[in-house]
């Protein structure tokens, strides 16, 4: 399967906006919870079906309903209904192959980005589609798998203490957000510290998988590439906020934002850079030590061939052969080896070849 | 003939707006279908020629006049009088060397793209040029050979369920882009694949033909961009809508067939800078491999060189040839030859050669 | 001199809007041709000086003065005073290296351009600066040489049948102009032609001046490029019609030419990136090719060194030298040669060296 | 840790606006010093809180307040009370691995950016964060070390000539500003010194650790490039001055200013095409050098080969041998030897070999 | 001292503003020269001080001051009270390392700029601050040595002909800065002559200094692309005329050189491409010369070795050795080793190696 595209082929053929889970099913059965809160109390479930969900929310007070797996169609074109959803937006939120995007409507405000994390185990890259559905009281986050990345967050709500339970639903959007954007600058801490070691190695001999690890590492790169852009892009259209989803007194938490997704793209620049860096240098390295190395023989051979080429002239069985029959002839011979040697000796020094 | 330019030497010379087919003859006779449609009832026929076509467009109804094959400049000419289409457009139409082009006019709009496809017997990108004329109430297609890319259109249409038949002839206007749009990606996601199998092999001896892939889809990618990227234009203005064709409840269609343009280009763009690092990579590894293969040869040569050479030595005829008399004169000489092999061995592992 | 400049050294040190002609003279004497047209009579004469030319210009009729050969100082001087051409303008014109440029002044409107040619003759571009003057009622013409690049207009509007007579003078510039990127198209058509036949050779052996042919056709994309892009800018601005030069009602037909202008330079941009591939690859290939060389070698020589070293060791004169007296020495010698042989066949093998 | 990206693991599940101090701890305790001035009297002070600072500032007079030493989380904590600085900023401050960043709220504007030195001891480039907080009446300056940056303009303001003493909190941050930029000049000027070095000795053999320095100064003059690009961004927006902290009297400063740093991008854009070009052409120098090595290696072993397999021909033992009987033999051997060394030397002339 | 920057520590830790020179001294003394004309009239004289030159300054006519010298401190400093130049605009025109700038007051405009020179004896760009003030009726150009760049102006006149005595000082102006942007043009003619030069030499064996005269003219390259560039911004902002010191007649000069500008900056751009193409194939075909000689190699001793081996085979000393006992024995060695010679040749040939 093509990494960069998600498998479209199940799709082939439906009409647009058909509501098909395009991705790998993750989690078993999709997985409802509730997050009910103002200032003074907070009500958490885990609720069977969506009608509760819904009948939970209220003005003045911030509702998060969170869905882990996305592989209940059913579940989705009810959740479609009861929050008049687009056909076109569900088919979005389903295709985990979708490139990270910002709708609004009248009535809300939908926002699709990845979630990245550096599998340390693996050594690999993992990435998770999450989905965001905002109206003024109400978030409901689409997630593949039952994930904890948001635990933290349900914590500090629970807790009550800090902005978190005091402001509205933008603002738990905002916080979600924020702790995406920093698993990407994480990640990219992590994919960094990583590339930064390998600049140790390029200068070494015998680094056999090294250019396939900065293959891999590029491979990388450009998938955070293409995730975190489109990002930055929505982040600079909720700035502009011309549809005042986002409360004028929270703005500044998404120009915040907003440096951080800039700082992250920009570090995936360099790094990007640095990897090409790597590669051209490395490959130079590779060049510089055979040419070490063909130095050695030549000078090896320069040396001995032609002493051997002696050697076996007066190994020659010519019956006229006056040389051979001098008393010191041997002793000539290695005479003239050492002035051949010492000949070459200068010659190579003079070319500074070693 | 060049591939990035269609064979203009047919035009050359001719006025501009000249109606000539410009391309390969695809089809022997251009073939005419006719689909028209209200939500309640659907009429499907072949006429025989375009006046028939006309005469069926009424109000509150969809007409899809759909015209295989381009070379019958007589009908095209016919078609340009009947709707009124002017001579410089007619001529893209038949130009299958055509930049895909968006034209509007105070009667009508033209959309003239590329149907690609890859063709996985052949193992290359084939390509035909779509033309399609919209207004109020029909749309006609122009195709360069009867093809089957639309079927499942006709199907759904005449099936008269889901939006396809309620809405009007701009939202199938959508339909066909958004089959057009979604070969893109298929397309890319074959070629992907491909590509990145490939990654495999840039590590490994002995992969002959390598480079001669790369290059081939190298060029496929300059193929796809030179084609898309245009396409990116032409959605984007439909978007902005300045011209009233598309009905603003459809609009959101059109932006969602954006995305998809959008992340092909970025696709495309990721494939083609994995090429380019698979290219530099195959080459240092190629230059890695040659650096090994000389390492030995080296070691090989520096090992038996001198003791090729004191063989020759001992072989030499002097009359008056000290060492041959001795004793163990032949044992010396194979400790010697120890000697020098170890010295070698040392100096080498220091230089960690091996 | 240089390629990319026109050599100005002659006009070194004179003040700017001095009207020397800066280039290699091309013609012999400056010929004027004169084509007088309305829809109902046309008169062709060659007139002896200008202001012949400028008396036949009336309303309502078109007057074409075509100019072969720029270098009569003095005519160009006469031509700016009839028809008030500033001298700097002038001066643009003969400077036969001056980059496409359009200038409108409240009277007329001036476009300068080069037409460019592949001579297959000489396997060369071959360029020619055109300058054209328009006003409502004539279009004046200065050609370097005397060229046949405008026969087939000429031979159009005395047919009198199609739009060319009808038309009014900005149509007859659009006509000139089509003709001219047309001519682009073509010049990079053959181009394109000649650069995806190297594509086959990059990958045989002995290819001698490929790189030389590479190296050629990159300075002529190079030209081309320099010489197109600024006739895109032309053409948007010749679109905008801020000025009034151009008739509504002709404005499609430049609309279809900026198709044609953006079509000519992204494919310059293609064959660029083509280029560079095959540049890359042909290099790879070379080295992928002495690689291969490098390893027959190695293996040959690894094969024969040991072996010839034994033969060297059997053929020394040590006086006590037991295995020169076994019955079978001989043959243990080649038992030795035999094994020695297959034991690096297989480690070579396992190597995959061949 | 990675060098592009400060290490955030601190910070880790922490609300957004936590105030923790995210670097290394540079100084043992934050030490204030205070300076209030007018053009007529100057008071200088070290005080211990930061509520004697804010008692300092009064109309028509400068107050700077400076803070050496940002891991006092309970002091910043004060700063943002006392001053009403939003916990978002405070946090930016105190993140060192912080994007250089512009923020204007109503009452006062923050310039976050990096002081960068190249430490001459350490062949190394040293960043300190620089954290301004400007009002009318004062300014206050943040630093991560007790710094002697900012000694010389202390000296001027003392003296009390110039324009120093005469003008606003807003002149003060100029020259802050301008500092900053010169010691980015001053370190662009030092690294270009040491790249410009580099040139000479691309070309010279046995330049062992090239690469890693040409590398080193990648990555260095990357440093430099991330942290100054938003630095030019900053500048600009304080030009446009939309938000009025700068007086229009003051603003040509600030142009000025934006002069260097346009400068000082450009300069290091050059560098970085000339590392490039320095990396490229020292590799292709390897190449060059090991091309000469190997052809005298060719041309030496092309001589002797042919003349060693001859000496091993006459020293061969068959009983029949007719050749080894010849009185002149011997000599016919040499002069076999010459006449193959003179046509070697022809081909390897005509070769242009040496 | 760092090429792409002047040397920056002459003027460390001074105030913003301070009047230094920064850069070498170019000229003793500086020198006042004096030039005031009408159309009627004209009168030069070559003052002591600055109050003269002020004092010539009338309505209705030119004064044009020129000052070759820059290191006079106090005349810079008396010449900034006289015409009221403020202190940061000095400093600018006395920095040599500034780059090229536009500033505008509501009194006058100032142009500070390079003029590039190609010293044809030491083969070496060589570069000239100019400073330019202008007023309604005066210009003051400021230049770091007594140069006769200018002298054909003053000719021109004192001749009295043409434009130039007629029009006002914002011509003179454009005649200075033509001279400049031509002289930028002469530059790039006289290196791309140069640069096209190496074409032939890159296919050439034994260019020794080959590399290092590509990397010079890189540099050179960058050096004219960091100078020319902001003056395409400069006289882009000049046609713009926003602050009126351009009369309207005469913008159409100023367009003029735009043209030249923008044709500077293009063609500068395409010699880099030149010389990227030429380093990496003059690489290249390196590389394929290498390879060339590789090959003769490969064949030589592949041809030998065997043969070598055998005559080894055939030396040595066994007692019981049956083949040196044959009478046809030599023979037989010589069919063998044609034998061995004619499969390897055929086996080279199907390889294609020669």
């Amino acid at each position: 399967m093509a990494r960069f595209l998600n498998d479209r082929r199940q799709a082939k053929g439906k009409i647009p906006g058909s509501i098909i889970h395009l991705g790998t099913k993750k989690v078993d059965r999709p997985k409802l919870r509730l997050m009910h809160y103002t200032p003074e109390i907070i009500v958490e479930t885990e609720p069977d079906n969506l009608e509760v969900c819904k009948a939970a929310i209220v003005e003045n007070s911030v509702t998060w309903i969170n869905i882990d797996g996305l592989h209940d169609a059913e579940m989705i074109q009810k959740l479609g209904e009861l929050f008049t959803i687009h056909g076109l937006l569900l088919e979005d939120m389903l295709d985990t192959g979708q490139r990270p995007k910002l709708a609004e409507t009248d009535e809300l405000m939908v926002v699709i980005l990845k979630m990245i994390d550096y599998d340390k185990k693996s050594q690999n890259l993992s990435s998770e589609q999450i989905s965001m559905i905002l109206d003024d009281n109400y978030l409901i986050t689409l997630q593949e798998r039952v994930g904890d990345q948001f635990d933290h967050i349900r914590e500090r709500i629970r807790k009550g203490n800090g902005r978190a339970r005091r402001k509205s639903a933008d603002y738990l959007t905002y916080v979600l957000l924020d702790t995406i954007v920093d698993n990407y600058l994480d990640t990219i801490e992590i994919l960094g510290d990583i590339i930064e070691k390998l600049e140790s190695r390029i200068f070494l001999p015998k680094q056999k998988g090294l250019m396939q690890e900065i293959y891999k590492h590029k491979t990388e790169i450009n998938f955070l590439r293409k995730n975190i852009r489109p990002v930055k892009e929505i982040v600079l259209h909720l700035i502009e906020n011309e549809s005042g989803f986002i409360a004028d007194d929270n703005l500044k938490y998404f120009r915040d934002l907003n440096d951080l997704v800039v700082q992250a793209s920009e570090t995936i620049e360099i790094y990007q850079l640095m990897l090409n860096d790597q590669m051209m240098i490395y490959h130079a390295t590779l060049d510089s030590r055979a040419n070490e190395i063909m130095k050695v023989l030549t000078v090896f051979s320069a040396f001995f061939i032609p002493l051997t080429f002696f050697a076996g002239v007066y190994g020659m069985n010519f019956e006229h052969f006056p040389e051979l029959k001098l008393k010191y002839g041997y002793l000539y011979f290695w005479i003239l080896s050492i002035l051949i040697t010492f000949g070459l000796l200068v010659y190579f020094r003079k070319r500074k070849w070693f």
